[in-house]
């Protein structure tokens, strides 16, 4: 099921798309069930909003594509290598990500992200399935220079719109071997199947589990492919996941 | 004024610190002014507990005191060294600090705590007094051995219990030379003035502000001054700041 977030005449709503339509939920599926209303919406008629805001985190991870840590000339960590992003970086799908008078090269990252459903703490590999609402699309948006310059990355992967995340969150994905395509103008520029993580999403769930209580909405983001590079204003940049489905936002 | 969040006969509200009783507010005086109810408790009967939790983040400065930052080897940073603590780390006075199973070397940091008050972004140092609501006393709990094995921070600061805060806020601290006293079981270990912050108040606030949107509870950490150490299960680490009072949590 593809849950979505959206506006429509002024009021926050939640619902599942069904083709080219949004069957409208009573409330926030993840707090209270799937309750549907007598109501169905064209999808053309309602704007998409980022599917959750956590209430607590984004945990991201660094380095979980061989080929990524390699091409920017990192080991590979043995542990994964987390980090936090605030939830005030959060953006939806069709946001504009803004760049940072700080920075001269800000960096697409496109990502598999987990969407936490349970408050969960020191929660095993086995189970970690039992804590995943679904997952969505983000972009972990990264000011490049200042990553290197600062050590300490929560600036440069913190500012306000670098974290888009959507269009909307696919309760029934299964990490198999889709593949994360990151489009900007319409170029390919990183195209790796989710199967190449080192450390996969019931891996994660436990390491960050063991560290934070993970509340509902908090999101995992689990690491980006190959490819990245340079957005520059007026791009658009779009990560695709086959089953989920395109985030694409403009850049200014 | 020192603004307390208190839990009674199992409400959690608001109050005002008058010697040993408390004023109860009608509401959180952040978002709902200063309305005061026709009652009062005595502090012996309620029980203070994080006088805020942050709904996005925890904001922290690194080696913003130089004696700190040269006892643990490290260079002065010219620009403030940012990172985030979840909301999840934060407990209150008289909560237990949990040693975790993955650290050996879990360290004490007292710091004075700026309590944010508005919604703000991109505040200039200038503004930056209109933006705080209150301070109050943190304990940036830190996993050493997992600090620099790490790299990133995330996890070391990050832990459950990791961001001790209280026990009150207050509204009318000016920074001037108070100092910050740690004590582990009575013993002081650490103690500094605030006025030997590199980067000052205002100047962390401008420079926050310019990378996240801050929200009414977020908290800024101001830093540490030297003396850090390690603490064990059984201990008691008490951190002092005057006109702010004494933060006092056991370790397990």
């Amino acid at each position: 099921m593809k849950i979505a977030r959206f506006s429509h005449e002024g009021d926050i709503r939640f619902g599942i798309i069904d083709d080219d339509e949004v069957v409208v939920l009573a409330n926030d599926p993840m707090f209270a069930g799937y309750e549907t209303l007598d109501e169905r919406l064209p999808l053309s008629e309602v704007k998409l909003i980022a599917p959750v805001i956590p209430r607590s985190k984004v945990i991201a991870f660094g380095r979980n594509y061989r080929d990524h840590a390699t091409e920017l000339g990192n080991e590979v960590p043995a542990e994964p290598l987390m980090f936090l992003k605030p939830n005030t970086s959060v953006i939806g799908p069709g946001d504009t990500i803004v760049l940072p008078p700080q920075s001269e090269n800000v960096a697409f990252e496109g990502e598999l992200a987990v969407v936490i459903g349970a408050i969960a703490k020191n929660v095993s590999a086995e189970k970690a399935e039992s804590v995943i609402f679904g997952f969505t699309i983000a972009n972990d948006v990264t000011a490049r220079d200042l990553q290197t310059r600062d050590g300490q990355w929560s600036r440069a992967k913190g500012f306000d719109t670098f974290c888009p995340i959507g269009p909307v969150i696919e309760t029934e994905f299964a990490v198999i071997r889709q593949h994360i395509v990151t489009r900007v103008n319409g170029d390919v520029k990183q195209d790796g199947p989710v199967s190449d993580m080192l450390h996969g999403v019931a891996e994660l769930i436990e390491y960050a589990s063991s560290v934070f209580t993970l509340l509902p909405g908090d999101l995992l983001l689990t690491g980006t492919p190959a490819g990245v590079g340079p957005l520059v204003s007026g791009d658009t940049v779009d990560v695709t996941i086959e089953g989920i489905g395109t985030l694409s936002n403009p850049v200014r």
